[in-house]
C-alpha cells in the first residue's frame, strides 16, 4: 500500500489564505492591521534566512512586519529594553525573538521578558502553563502545524494511539500536550526509551520529532499508520553529484511510506507549516488583544 | 507472587524528620524559620480536616503555620488582598490556598495571584511551565510524593515503561512531566483511551489516578510492575457492618497485589505523601527565598 502524502505546502498555503482573509476582515470591519515584530540579534546565516522568509510572508498577507536586528554583542539589557518597547507598542500583536541567541544572553529571560499575550511562539512559561493546564495559550508553531494537519485529515484525533519521538521544549513535549488534548493516548518516547521499534508499532500516529536523519525505518510502522516527520536534516547526496547535499526527515521515507496510511514528506511537510502558523498565532493574538472572536482553526 | 507493600506513612515519617532536620537547622545557623499560610474561604467540612490536619503537621516539624480562615462570601477583591499581603510577607515562604473554592471566585486567577516562588502546590501557571520545561518550580505534591516513593523503592527509573491513568492537572499531567523528567517512557492514559488493559499491561509503573474505586483489575498489570495507587474513594463496607464505608484505591488491592512487585495501599500509602510534601515544598521554597542551598531528595 503506497501512503497518502500529506502536502504540507499545499496545506500551508491554505492556512495563510484564511489568515489573509481574516487580515482583510480585521482591516475593513475594524481598521486594526495586525503587526508581528521579528528580533534578531547577530548574524547567524541561517536565522538571516528564516527572518527574511517571515518577513516576506508577513507582508504577503497582509500584515505588517517588523523587523529589529541587533548587533552580535548586544547587552541583555538593551535587548530587554527593545522586547519591552515591544510589549507596550499596540500596532505589535506578535513578538517573536530569533533563536538560537548569542552565548551571553539567557535565552529564559528573554523570552520570558515577552508580554505572554504576544508570544506568538508559545515558549513563554506562561503558554507553556497555560497549554499543560488545557487552557488557551499561545501555541508552539511546529507542533501547532502538525495537529492542524492531523485534524485535517483524520477529523477527530478522539482515542487514536500517539507516540512523539523526542521530548524537546520547542515539539516533543507541547505536541505532547496537544495530542492529550485532542484525546489520543499519547506516549513520548526518548533516547531512553527501551525498546523504540516495539513503541512506534503501536502508534495510529506517529510524531518524529529527534533530528536524527532517516532513524524511523518502514518496519516500526504500523500498518496505515499516519507519520508526522518534523525532522529537517542535511545529508551528503552522492548520487546528485559530488559534494551535493539533500534534505531528509527522521524517517525514512521509502519505505514509511510503503506501510504508512499517510506521510509527511521532507522537504514540503511540516516544514512550511511552521511559519504559516506563525502568521495563524500573531492574527489570533491581534484579535485577543481587541476583544474580538478569534478565528475558528487557526489554533488548538 | 505477593507484592511489596510501599508503605506511605512510614515513608511520610521519614520525609517529615528530613524536613524537622532542615527546619532546626535554618533556625540554628540562619536563624530563619520556614513559614506556610493557608486560606481556607468558607466551611467546607472536609477542607477544615484537612487545613488543621496540615496545620499541625506544619507545627510539628517546627515551622509558622498561618491560618487564614475567611468568609464563604468572601469578594474576590478581599481575597485577593489578603494573598497580596502574604506575598509581601517575608515571614510567609509557602501559601496555599485551599481548593475548591466557593463558586463564585475564579480558582484560576486566585491560584495566579499567588506568588510563583511561594506557590508550595505547584498549581501557577508559571510552576507548570517551568516544570513542563525541565526547569526548577514548586512541583505539586501529590505527585512529587509518587515520584519520591518510585524513587526510593526503584533508584533510577530511566528508561522504564509508565502508563498514568487519568489526566488531571493536579496529578496524572505533572505526574507525566515528573516521569519523563526522570526519563521513563511515559504514555498518559485516560477516558478515551481505546485499550486501557493492554497499555496497562505494557508498564513497568503504573499510577493510578482517576477517582474510581477498584477500576484496575490484578489481570492489567504486568508480572512484577509497580502500582502507585492516588485514588482514595470511600464506598460501602456491609461487610463491617450496615451503613459502614470504607476507603478503597483506584487499583483492586487484592488482585493487584498477586501480580505487582510492589503496590502502595489505600488507605497508608499516596495520602499521607501530600502533606509530607507540602512541608518539604515549603523548606524548599524558604531556602530558595533566602539565597541558600536548597535540601536534597525534597523536590524533583
Amino acid at each position: 500500500m503506497a501512503a497518502n502524502i500529506i502536502d504540507g505546502k499545499a496545506f500551508a498555503a491554505t492556512v495563510r489564505e484564511k489568515v489573509a482573509g481574516h487580515v482583510a476582515r480585521l482591516k475593513e470591519e475594524n481598521d486594526i492591521i495586525p503587526g508581528l515584530a521579528v528580533v534578531l540579534v547577530g548574524e547567524d546565516p541561517a536565522s538571516q534566512v528564516y527572518v527574511r522568509s517571515k518577513g516576506k510572508q508577513t507582508v504577503e498577507v497582509g500584515m505588517n512586519s517588523y523587523e529589529h536586528k541587533m548587533e552580535a554583542d548586544t547587552s541583555e539589557e538593551d535587548l530587554l529594553a527593545v522586547i519591552n518597547g515591544l510589549n507596550n507598542d499596540p500596532a505589535v500583536h506578535g513578538i517573536l525573538v530569533q533563536l538560537p541567541l548569542p552565548d551571553h544572553l539567557n535565552e529564559d529571560l528573554i523570552i520570558n521578558s515577552i508580554a505572554p499575550e504576544k508570544d506568538v511562539d508559545g515558549f513563554h512559561i506562561s503558554n507553556v502553563g497555560l497549554l499543560g493546564t488545557g487552557q488557551k495559550s499561545m501555541v508552539p508553531c511546529t507542533p501547532l502545524g502538525c495537529l492542524m494537519m492531523l485534524r485535517d485529515y483524520h477529523g477527530s484525533l478522539s482515542g487514536m494511539d500517539a507516540v512523539v519521538i523526542g521530548r524537546s521544549n520547542i515539539v516533543g513535549k507541547p505536541m505532547a500536550q496537544l495530542l492529550l488534548g485532542d484525546s489520543c493516548t499519547v506516549t513520548i518516547a526518548h533516547s531512553r526509551t527501551k525498546d523504540l521499534p516495539e513503541v512506534v508499532r503501536r502508534a495510529d500516529i506517529v510524531v518524529a520529532a529527534v533530528g536524527r536523519p532517516e532513524m524511523v525505518p518502514g518496519d516500526w510502522i504500523k500498518e496505515g499508520a499516519t507519520v508526522i516527520d518534523v525532522g529537517i536534516n542535511r545529508i551528503p547526496a552522492p548520487e546528485k553529484g559530488e559534494g551535493k547535499m539533500k534534505l531528509v526527515g527522521d524517517a525514512d521515507f521509502a519505505s514509511c511510506s510503503e506501510r504508512a496510511g499517510a506521510i509527511t514528506p521532507v522537504p514540503g511537510g511540516v516544514g512550511p507549516m511552521t511559519i504559516a502558523c506563525l502568521l495563524a498565532n500573531t492574527v489570533t493574538a491581534c484579535c485577543r488583544a481587541n476583544g474580538l472572536a478569534e478565528p475558528e482553526g487557526l489554533t488548538a
